[in-house]
């Protein structure tokens, strides 16, 4: 029987590679763990204990359903940052809003707008929504934010999306950058704006809070707060946007203990500040160790820092060398930032092994 | 400034509404906490011991992400069912799942078939990637497996989705009925068996586990385990269209917590038989009850039961009074199903409850 059952086919042309490697899966594969896992900007910092013991707690009511409104999370965001509930939406992480923003936007065969190797999950929907991506080089390791709007005045894009701070150089632009993009924007186009890192950003790279049919910010609670694994994010939009989400989400996609977890580390400020402090010291120490190494680092508003090799080979070479030395590290693979590789920030501990590592690296370069 | 960010025409065209009000949502609308809470076919025998006792332990790992490839999860789940890795895929619920073939299998325009009134989330995914819903009633309180393999064939789906056993009538039918309709199926038409609730069928309703490139299995972690609101489901088919799954699938999807939490709960089987036992006891008490009232029930192989309250007017009377009375259950809404209220299994205190409640509302009809 010749098996006729097809994909569609914007699913049947998608390549089976995947937006990211889980260090899990490098390790099964390589056979070891690492000594240190400074590749996937988790938290080296952990998760409030006001959280874990909230999460705790949950850990036995996991038979009842989640509230698929998540409304005691959403009236406590909207408290935080002085908005209407109905401006926020809750999802399993910005990952996942991303493709509902994409989804919601932008039809097969039109087109987003990015920098050319911005956020891989970004371009992970857009391919798979069969949406066509344009992208221009980052310029001088931060976006372009120029080039950005002229790419999306010619390709008529509906989407431009930027993150700031920005993965995976961890530089960011002004927030009055950012504004006048935003009054510059078509008017068929909306900016997603990730503020994944937004917490260990300078004041002046975050625009004032206020409402606008034209941007959708995304947040996070896999960064600052600590909680990769748990895949909370959440949309602040216009209420027509709100809405336009609610008719595409998956209603029960974040789970109990995320939930209440989320709302607890929201509770916990005083952890979230030290967390930021932590970060702030451990990318001065990262820059101390670029400095001596020879290996300069971008400015960083996040909890990563870039390290400069100079070019390209040289910068695979330390990933993989580091790798084998039991350091997960990433690095960008498009140029100009392929002469790059990303550290997150360690604890104390983990950014000693790394600086042990990296100079044995350097010295067999 | 005209506002021309519009949405996509298929977004745009979609209901504002949801499948599934939450009982959350209700108690906020009305005011008050439900006594018994036996609508949405949640678990009323919690959850492993064991499985708890991993999510407390991951509680405070939360700052790393969760494995994207699902690995242990997946090789437990395969070892399970003596079937490859690669036939599996996990999910945050079968909801999550559904949506994906949907998006994989079901071009805009194109058909899916289901019951009518069946699972209201097969047909919120349906609406939502702009498909067509071919439905056909049920019959005789099962589903009408000649009549929807006719409306298949006639309509061209690509889609067949039965759930079996059935959600919202608790019916079901044999294996060998379910394999004729396999055998029968239009060569470009996928079947999507949905067994949410086969642990609590007969042996018979459950056809042998074969991995066929025609037919998609999803089994989740919310009923006999107890874990509705942890958010894990699974897709069992061959490697072609698993592959597909993870062409669009959101690989960060499954939380942590909840990947732990289920694979401890599938190493705790006797737990589960244990609330397959406890589910059979209560159906009994429910049909006991149901006789002793006038509302004769339909056969179950689930942890709910139907009962049949003659018409449709009735049927909404008592559903609303047991609101009223601090019971929530829920109800079809489509015919000839509407004359029906579906109840979960709850615990004998639960059941003492609904029963008290139900007589003083068949009292007062």
């Amino acid at each position: 029987m010749t098996d006729k059952r097809e994909f569609t086919s914007i699913v049947e042309a998608l390549p089976t590679t995947i937006p990211f490697v889980g260090p899990e899966a490098i390790e099964r594969r390589i056979g070891r763990t690492f000594d240190a896992r400074l590749g996937a900007n988790e938290s080296a910092f952990g998760v409030s204990p006001k959280a874990v013991e909230a999460m705790r707690r949950e850990a036995s009511r996991v038979a009842c359903y989640n509230d698929p409104e998540n409304h005691d999370l959403k009236m406590a965001l909207s408290a935080h940052h002085g908005i209407r509930p109905v401006q926020v939406v809750v999802g399993a992480g910005i990952d996942d809003l991303l493709g509902l923003a994409v989804r919601m936007f932008v039809a097969p065969g039109q087109t987003a707008v990015a920098s050319h190797g911005a956020y891989a999950t970004f371009i992970y929907h857009v391919d798979g929504f069969g949406c066509r991506l344009v992208t221009r080089p980052y310029r001088d390791d931060v976006n372009d934010l120029d080039a950005l709007l002229s790419a999306a005045k010619e390709s008529d894009a509906r989407l431009l999306y930027v993150s700031n701070p920005d993965n995976p150089t961890g530089t960011w632009r002004e927030a009055e950058d950012i504004e006048r993009l935003i009054d510059a924007l078509p008017s068929t186009c909306t900016l997603l704006l990730d503020e994944a890192y937004v917490e260990f950003a300078p004041a002046s790279a975050i625009p004032r809070m206020t409402i606008d049919p034209r941007v959708i910010r995304f947040r996070t609670f896999s960064k600052a707060h600590g909680m990769a694994g748990l895949r909370v994010g959440y949309a602040i939009s216009d209420e027509r946007v709100a809405q336009g989400f609610d008719k595409v989400r998956l209603h029960f996609g974040v789970n109990r203990v995320a939930q209440v977890g989320a709302l607890a580390s929201l509770g916990d400020m005083d952890f979230v500040c030290d967390v930021v402090e932590r970060v702030e010291a451990g990318r001065k120490d990262y820059d101390r160790i670029g400095r001596a190494l020879g290996l300069p680092t971008l400015p960083s508003g996040t909890n990563f820092v870039t390290f400069d090799a100079g070019h390209r080979e040289r910068a695979e070479m330390i990933l993989a060398s580091l790798q084998e030395k039991g350091v997960f590290v990433r690095k960008p693979g498009a140029p100009p930032l392929d002469r790059c590789f990303r550290v997150t920030v360690g604890t104390a501990e983990e950014r000693a092994i790394f600086e042990e590592r990296l100079t044995l690296v350097v010295k067999d370069l």
